[in-house]
């Protein structure tokens, strides 16, 4: 069962982000019950090589990977697919009209996800077009990252556009952005509650950054059913 | 005899595509006949790094090489070029206001590409200013890639910018954008027809990938005279 | 004492551009009495993982490092300032607006640096929120390189800028956008003059590149104390 | 069915050597129909993370990989079955002391392979090791190659030594050995007809270098069944 | 306080193996209370480059490293040192004529370390030789992995051999060795204790690997000093 | 002319050692007028990936180039052989046998280099067997460090071995071996000169490592024709 489906379903999953850009890292954590591992490719300095190696990796151990490149850009996206990656996360989506770029820049078709034949993705070859497009567009996932002021002014505009299978919500940076000190100072609370509730009543999966595994409940509560927990750095 | 200047003359060229990001396999094909090889920087995960060693795989073979950047950004196409590539083939131009950035980018000048002379390109300082300038000018090969329909769209426009080499019509990127399933349904095939002629009339070069040695005789009656064929992949 | 604040305080500062990507060189050069590294992305390869490494390679030899990426786009400027960094020196800024962005780019707060608490620079998760963020206000330097005419054109707004620490003078691209031959054309030395007087009359830091260590007397005359001497390729 | 069943049992294989040092070589050919890839660690610059790297890959498609390291001291051999190869093929066994020698340090056991729970083919500790010893004696071939005149005079000592799944034959070595100009020399072809029937004699399985798919014919006849056909630099 | 005084003095130590070849995992594990990092090299697939910059991230740290090299040859001992390690563990050491010649190949003198004043070891030219060569000495230590029967055999001379700073039992081998299932088997704990009985006999520190942090209690009673406690795979 | 010939010609010589395992200091120095390069494995943390894209380099610019391995071993020699290295610099030659064995394992032929006819080399397959053994014969360059006292105990039959080159004599261990502080010292100095005055006498080419350009003449006097001067390091 795909990562999408799963997402779909709104069962409750678990991923840790990947901050070493090493596939040996990937291989460990795939040996663990996580449903996910996130390729910080944000944050953390991967080159394609080792965004290429960790997927590779993932998908020796039939691991679900996600990357998360360092901006929404179409090459940073196409490469991530091309390269074998379950989907991409991509950080601060501020408008409805940004998480329709995104949304394209994943799929094939007109002004999206250029198109080869040759990468692992398809297979290096080994499927015909309408094989590679019908498996990539049942398979891959996007997952908009909302951590700013704009994205919750335009909140139900964004959580309305088609072809986003999760909302994540960076809750760092909306503390930055809110001028608070901490994740858990009120405003923030606030933000990360009216995202969730907005979600649920628009009927899209949503889900966040945790730092501790027992802060899943408070959010689980408010419907989230996607949580990345720390990372490999600890 | 420069690229640019074979490609001017109209001469058939046969070059592939290198997708293994290692200089070896420029070293293996630097001694076949083909004409040049084309990185793939936009669907294989090359780094700079195995760029810049490819390239100089290339030059030590005396072999020519061009590289598709990831996208027409200034700095994929200053990096290329600074590393001593022969050119760019730059996907999805899309209109000939695209076009003109990428051949500004392609050359020194105002709004054009930043001027090093630390570079290889530059003989690692060992040129004068004017020296570098020349050469470069008189070396740098711009192919612009047409794939999309806005670039049919805009097809005299984009055919009449001068600047560009030759014009590379990405016949997978084609396919999907008309909606079809194959290379080589009719919308395609009229579409890469169109193209041809029209690259003709203008007197301008064109050319294509191809997946079969056998596929160029039927582009080149419509007056191709540039092939990429297949890849190190197979 | 800080780059910034001796920036700050008009101190004569002189550094080298780091060209190889390697952080050897930047464990020899760090035995010197040189002020200041800059690793060179504009116009060498260094991937991600090779800034990565230099700069913990100034770190560890207690070295200020700069980074010039390879263009003043917010992941490049991210990725810097989260592997630690001193600062960036940003290429080709053209107008107010322009620095503007530039400066918001490297400062956390709305629209600016993308918040983590795991890179190198908030010591692998080591500090809180809020320490991290003063230091990295109280640290993270910015330069604005100016090098083209709409620069010249827009002087006095760009010097107004808040949020730069200095502007430095890319002579090598202002001689080309001038349709000189050399640095040392009157057009270029005019120019030069112009953006040192007017950053003198503005109270901000100003410096250039100097191909030899004789160049400096000339420039320090006109106001200018920082400089950039060459590189570790000669 | 393990690689060393199939050995065992004389069923004819066909593999290629791999001489680029990159992964993505691995799984290209790992859609081929060969059974097996041997990496070649001898004549070809592989660092550890490339056969680590290739490995991984080759156990991502279910391929399985071999390595030639570049000599048979046990570090070479640890590190191969460390990272999860199938198996080596160790270059220049001279004497059946030497080929105990190699069938020894491919063992755990006294004198023999250094025990780790930690890396690949212990599941990166996730097996027991009772678990991971079984698994490795059931699994791992070694291959000794035979090219000096040496073991030509020793063959039959060397023929009978336990813990050596296969010989093969090294047809380059063995004709500079003989003093000849190339493998279809009639010295060489003796010899290697020779070692053949002393291997079928003994009940060993045997196999060799073959330049040519048409080549093996020849060989089968003399009871080879394991060839290794060129390589990825074609 | 170096390593090596603080081995002498008997202090109990507790280190950690880097199994993962990258920089990142060793600056995360500076940040703990640990007292040194093991760079396992014989088990996970470092190159040299991996431990050039691990080494590199220890020594920004002040993070105390020894690598465990594949084996005892001079040349990665000498690799390991001269990029500035600590020291080094090097595994099966199994006779005194053995641990005389891993001291002699960690220090300067006839038929031990080779001289160069060139590497990190010696800042990079920046030390006079006599300077170097008594640091080093100061700072260099050795500990020698015992792991085979043949150990235990020449065990009291062994122990008695000079330049050995700690004797460090493999009990993963031991146990191999013994021909037992687990390291918990009787005759494991008796071999083990036995060495350490020894070793206090002989005045000489002994220390071990342990997989949990609480099997340290039973062999400090024991009279070991020195643990390495998991890696960083968990 | 190969350096071979000038070698045997008495030429004077002059190169230096590359330090930094980058490929962009390879470049640099090739524009310079020394007459080779020296690729020091032995000292520096070069991997076979670094010797490889550094031979390249040199190749690339018709700079000659040798590598320094860490160690005779066969492996080591052979690999940089078959990247196509001009010859090696072996260290630490101590003996007569050390010296034939280390000539030896430069050379095809019974218990010699191994053969292959996909490296570097040979052209990557593009050149017969008969060629390549006849080019290599023709161009291999073995050079012996002598820096050892058992070398000046057995000096005149180590000047006797067919099959090197020259010899380099290794001062900095020399200083070592002697007991000495610096290479300055009266018994270094005089060992030096007996060095080469036994190689004048026995007709061998003969040269050493100098620190500054004007500690050649004291050495040509005493009939020394090749010297690695410094290193890239500065
Ligand atoms: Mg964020
Ligand atoms: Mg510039
Ligand atoms: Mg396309
Ligand atoms: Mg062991
Ligand atoms: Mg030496
Ligand atoms: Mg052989």
């Amino acid at each position: 069962m795909t990562l999408k489906s799963r997402i779909a379903e709104g069962r409750p999953l678990l991923g840790t982000f990947v901050k070493t850009p090493h596939h040996a890292v990937v291989e460990v954590l795939a040996h663990s019950s996580l449903d996910l591992l996130v390729l910080d490719a944000e944050h953390a300095p991967f080159d394609r090589r080792d965004l290429d190696v960790c997927i590779l990796a993932a998908r020796a151990a039939g691991m679900v990977v996600v990357v998360r490149p360092a901006d929404g850009g179409h090459s940073a996206i196409l490469n991530a697919l091309d390269c074998g990656a379950d989907g991409v996360l991509v950080p601060h989506v501020r408008t409805a009209g940004e998480a329709r770029a995104v949304a394209q820049a994943a799929q094939f078709g007109p002004g999206g996800r250029g198109y080869a034949g040759s990468p692992r993705a398809a297979a290096y070859g080994g499927v015909a077009m309408a094989e590679h497009r019908a498996a990539s567009a049942a398979r891959t996932v996007v997952i908009a990252q909302l951590e700013d002021l704009e994205a919750l002014d335009d909140l139900d505009a964004i959580l309305a556009v088609e072809g986003i299978d999760a909302f994540f919500i960076g809750r760092a940076d909306l503390t930055v952005a809110l001028g608070c000190a901490s994740m858990d100072d009120a405003p923030v609370v606030a933000a990360v509650t009216r995202i969730c509730t907005a979600a649920v009543a628009a009927r899209r999966p949503v889900g966040m950054f945790i730092a501790r595994p027992g802060d899943t409940a408070q959010w689980v509560e408010q419907g989230a059913t996607l949580f990345v927990l720390g990372s490999d750095h600890g």
